[in-house]
């Protein structure tokens, strides 16, 4: 070993002990007949202290030669510190060095490997190796690390078992776009990557694993988006014999424990809200509950806007308001500032009326021309407003506005300051459509997937209202995001070939496709439903940062590249002819 | 949750209980008057009971219906089991049932879900959900899961961090061919899939990451011998600031932990022995030490076989013997069996040398006409021979005579069984060469991989005797299998230049497959090494069991298919337009 303790541990007890330590060189000050070199590894930075009266000549004069990111072994005795440093768990010691090795140098490196670096995204991509020895990336790596542990206990404990699916499997056009592998053995054909392990889970079981759980890398190939990556890892979970009910309680179990456990914090038990519910409320179905500003409906319930006579409200199928508490001082600038920011293409909206209800009891709004105070007042009330407060108004088209209306209130939450990080608001969406209209095709796809049953109740709205039924589908949301979601499944070979014809397979391509899943439910299928964590996102979330890609030691860019291994790339003439295929420029 | 309880847990202590349990129908029988159900889940079998005097008559006449495998819930009151089972974990009890539900009905399966099969390894792997319904399938996968959080928690609690790395990464014509995968946002350009991670762990050691491990599926596309996967598991582990023997020391601490947790079995500390006592006491790399049987020399050191006059033995570079134990009484029909194995292509002996040492004392052997007693003796005495013995010899060129008595020995130590797989002999094998020659292309090619570090003191071998110089290699083996190997690697860029050039990379092949990582190496990268394991391996030995197929749940066969859902299958011209590839007929 290279070492006797790490670069964390040393304190005043340890005075006097003789040590060694290994590590990198973070800093070094000379002061001439004294040289201070900070010595860090995974675990801290100890200070390593060369003395000309104190040091032998050679090591004294080793230590000068000394750069960033030089990794040394020394050798020396632990020693009180003069000038104590209370913020470092070493701070109380320095290591009085007696032997120095170098066990290899470092040319200068193309960032600063600070906590706070001058390295943009793109060079530390390049030298992910060298952005992971900062503090922020390492920390992230092992918080990611905890919480896969964490998860993996808590379901252990349950008796759920993790079942390793395979990575070569075969290939669907049913959903996102896969990735394909070339199977030389089988020429011509083409394995596919797992966007999800979801029939391999389902056929666990119905051989009977009863409670499964894989944490797993999923694949997509998708043009991506911001803080997508076409490799992610999911928790994959499974259980037999089950309602829905009870899936929610065992992973609304482990959210709570990973809460507990990892930040310290108890949560409330998870409020549950439906579908509908969620999109009039928050137009959105993973609204952040953190903090109020529910949408208040100013139009009365299936009725047209009254009083009547300003024409864009008139015209509007709904009048929507958000109560902005405490903002009745936003200035003329400021909230023209936000009109142009809801009629940006991106949101579309045609503009944004508001009300300042303002300290002294009187209301005054962009709108005086058509209402008069009473009006407002009116509408006030309706939103629980008080003194002081803030009205914003949008109005159209019921679900254009909803999402418009939800932009704009995720955005005041952020200038707010409403989204605090360390707070952690989750809740459980349920009741998610079965199907959901694709409005290029005009033809109805699986919202969350083909295998997800409908609810027994909305069975006969399939012919005459297929976008009314409801799914046994269940989405876990937490401070805006959706970090897990599932269903219960069909099990039964009838409903599940009814499901595919509903989704425009023909029975061939339901056979074709999905036969081998059809014809174990033949064999005695048990009731059965899960659900999938995002894990990326999960950590992120609870790390209380916004992109996952800063959880991922090697992440990909937006063009799917790896940029440090420069990666993907052209391959030899001689692995194409190998697999039987050939590049079709 | 449709159960209670689950079919394992009940015993007297219920007793008087109303319980709800829901499962397979394992078995029915049916007197007419009485009707018995054996309920079986993932837990255990629970015995139902109908009794027309004492159940509700529909519920009586429903539990007529029941087939094997049909999906049923149960409801009744637990009671004393006349004739009781004391095989069973419930065997104290039984339900006598008085609300039936059929959950699913089952066509009849394939083959029976029994313990013993009816059902041959095809229809097995085709229908495997149902093989999975099996205890032995079944059992072995909850054996890999307790397995694999025993390895987590072991090494989570010594400090490592477990990291996922990529799968999409970059081909290297180096090693093993790779699966690889089109990217169709880089038109023309692959990923390939990790045959392991090991350029990203030691990437991660130069981030400081210090500890690393994953549990991790790799990918090979190699033409299947027997009990080969495309993709298999790896537990990869890497550590910095370490020597060899600090690696020894974690892994075996590793392996003896899982001996211990799992199988309840301490053992001693692993004997290390290098690659060349391996290869001269058993002819292999990998040898099964649970039983003697070692090579024995009747060649002195380095000199021509004594005494002279038998042309076979006069020819050889090495007379090699075992000595197996008290089989001297083996019939001249036996021998003959033995002489034929040996001379098998696959072997490729000329011919067997026998010599009974029989309980008088007297010594008989297959050349007579040759030697006389004297000399017998004198073998028998080098051997460590005792009447009652049976000496088997071989001989020929050196590495092939071992090769071949290497065989012979497993094959004898299986007969005799003296394979027993509940005893753990595990050791080190050490000091393994740096470099093979490939006899086709006569080059020499990394035996490890070509990261793995020269012994120090071999380095000047490089010019002159590649084929000497020792690597810092080392593998753990267990009854004859190598169970994980690994090595200290190179650290510094001018070392890995060097090796690259002795594999015959000129340095731009070098730069562009591995400049990532030589680059890293100038920015201050650790000393460090590592190791892996095979998990599928590994928990087939510590199971007791010979094929790793029956450890994966989703196993691929020969020709790389997986036959349940039916992969690789031919994909759309849509998809390979994406691609920019096309097929190559």
């Amino acid at each position: 070993m290279y070492r006797s303790h790490n670069c964390g541990e040393l304190n005043a007890s340890h005075i006097n002990t003789e040590v060694t330590l290994a590590g990198w060189v973070q800093k070094t000050r000379d002061k001439g007949f004294m040289n201070w070199v900070d010595l860090r590894d995974r675990y801290g930075i100890t200070q390593l202290i060369f003395d000309e009266s104190r040091t032998d000549k050679t090591v004294f004069e080793l230590a000068k030669t000394l750069g960033r990111e030089f990794v040394i072994q020394a050798k020396g005795t632990v020693i009180e510190r003069e000038a104590k440093n209370a913020n470092m768990a070493t701070g109380d010691i320095e290591i009085l060095v007696t032997e120095l090795n170098i066990l290899n140098s470092s040319i200068t490196p193309p960032f600063t490997i600070e906590d706070e670096t001058d390295g943009g995204e793109d060079i530390r991509m390049k030298y992910r190796y060298l952005d992971i020895r900062r503090n922020p990336v390492k920390n992230n790596l092992l918080f990611r690390h905890k919480v896969a542990m964490e998860v993996r206990k808590y379901l252990s404990d349950l008796d759920f078992c993790e079942v390793e699916t395979p990575y070569l499997i075969k290939s669907t056009p049913e959903g996102a776009r896969d990735f394909v592998v070339p199977s030389r053995m089988n020429e011509g054909q083409f394995y596919a990557l797992p966007q999800s392990p979801q029939t391999f889970k389902q056929l666990l079981m119905v051989g009977g694993m009863d409670k499964y759980f894989q944490i797993v890398k999923c694949f997509r190939d998708e043009d991506l988006r911001a803080d997508r990556q076409p490799e992610f890892t999911q928790i994959d979970c499974e259980m037999a014999f089950v309602e829905q009910e009870d899936i929610l309680n065992v992973f609304e179990g482990l959210t709570r424990h990973l809460l507990k456990e990892i930040k310290g914090i108890e949560v409330e038990k998870f409020p549950r809200i439906t579908y509908d519910y969620a999109m009039k409320m928050y137009g959105n179905d993973k609204p952040d509950i953190r903090f109020g500003m529910e949408f208040c409906p100013l139009t009365p319930e299936g009725g047209p806007f009254e009083p009547k006579g300003f024409p864009v409200f008139d015209d509007s199928e709904i009048v929507l308001a958000i109560n902005v508490e405490n903002c009745a001082h936003y200035t003329r600038k400021q909230l023209d500032e936000l009109t142009d920011w809801v009629k940006r293409p991106q949101i579309g909206a045609k503009g944004l009326i508001y009300v300042r209800y303002n300290e002294d009891g009187t209301l005054k709004s962009s709108v005086d021309k058509f209402f008069n105070e009473e009006v407002l007042k009116n509408w006030a009330e309706k939103c629980n407003s008080k003194p002081g407060d803030l009205l914003l108004i949008l109005s159209g088209p019921t679900d254009k506005t909803r999402t418009q209306l939800s932009a704009l209130r995720m955005e005041l939450a952020n200038r707010l300051g409403l989204r605090k990080p360390n707070e952690f608001a989750p809740l459980w969406v349920v009741d998610f459509p079965l199907l959901e209209l694709d409005e290029e095709s005009g033809r109805y796809h699986a919202m969350h997937h083909p295998f997800t049953s409908p609810k027994p109740e909305d069975m006969q709205l399939l012919e005459t209202n297929p976008g009314k039924v409801r799914a046994n589908a269940y989405d876990m949301v937490l401070n805006g995001n959706e970090i897990g979601g599932g269903s219960i499944r069909i099990h039964d070979k009838a409903t599940q070939q009814l499901m595919f014809k509903y989704l425009g397979f023909t029975p061939k391509q339901a056979e074709d496709q999905f036969g081998f899943l059809m014809n174990a439910f033949q064999y005695g299928a048990p009731p059965h439903g899960g659900l999938a964590f995002g894990l990326d996102r999960l950590v992120s979330i609870l790390g209380g940062q916004e992109t996952i890609r800063d959880f991922i030691a090697f992440p990909k860019n937006n063009s799917g590249r790896d940029v440090m291994i420069d990666a993907p790339s052209v391959i030899d003439d001689l692995q194409l002819k190998e697999l039987k295929i050939k590049l079709d420029n």
